[in-house]
């Protein structure tokens, strides 16, 4: 991996699994001194999110989703990074070039209205990555 | 929990436990677009440790460490967050008093000439979380 991403990417955010919003969310805004937005739900992805500063929170909308699963196996905790992109495709293709399994070859629709895209943990030191494309 | 911190803390750093920080350095210098501090040792905590960014990557000194032990049950992956505050002492009391249960009820010495304490996870939803108070 000679060969660096085109821009400097900065952490958009680390997402946390939990069983409830309602019932985390004063956690997070006592660390952090922020508030909470309202979630918002991704029926696509089976969850629903809300961000307390640059931590998101992850709430399954069933045992049969990815965090549903995620909650099963490992209780709750630390689900995954993003960082913040101005070129998704470009990264992706690069990626996609230098060898890293990619979950999402192609963009989604994530939370607040952003494009993004997953890579595999088995490329990444099994860490769940997230790129993030916010709107120009 | 109704009474917020003192100050708002923004995110300071996620950490991710790694086997080996030379092995891992590129695919986060790869992602992120920026360089690998040089490794530093924290000998009391049984760790090596280096930033990329916003993720510090740490490395155990051995098995029979924390990280080390992590690394035994959980492999590679996500270990804590950390948030950054102007006012540790307080920020602990404050937690204290709300029954947050503390692993460190007095700062120590962390990475970069930081003072931290950790929180522990049974009181914040699983996540190990750590509070950071840079040299002013």
């Amino acid at each position: 991996m000679t060969s660096p991403l085109a821009a400097t990417r900065p952490l958009d955010h680390v997402a946390v699994a939990v069983h409830s919003i309602e019932e985390s969310r004063s956690l997070f805004e006592f660390l952090s001194g922020g508030s909470c937005t309202p979630p918002e739900t991704l029926e696509t992805q089976g969850v629903r999110v809300a961000f307390v500063g640059a931590v998101e929170l992850l709430e399954p909308l069933g045992p049969d989703t990815t965090v549903g699963r995620f909650l099963e196996r490992h209780g709750q905790g630390l689900h995954h990074i993003a960082y913040r992109t101005q070129d998704l495709e470009g990264d992706l293709a690069r990626l996609d070039a230098e060898g890293v399994p990619l979950i999402d070859r192609v963009p989604r629709m994530g939370a607040r209205g952003h494009r993004v895209a997953f890579l595999h943990p088995s490329g990444t030191g099994g860490v769940l990555v997230e790129l993030v494309e916010r709107p120009a």
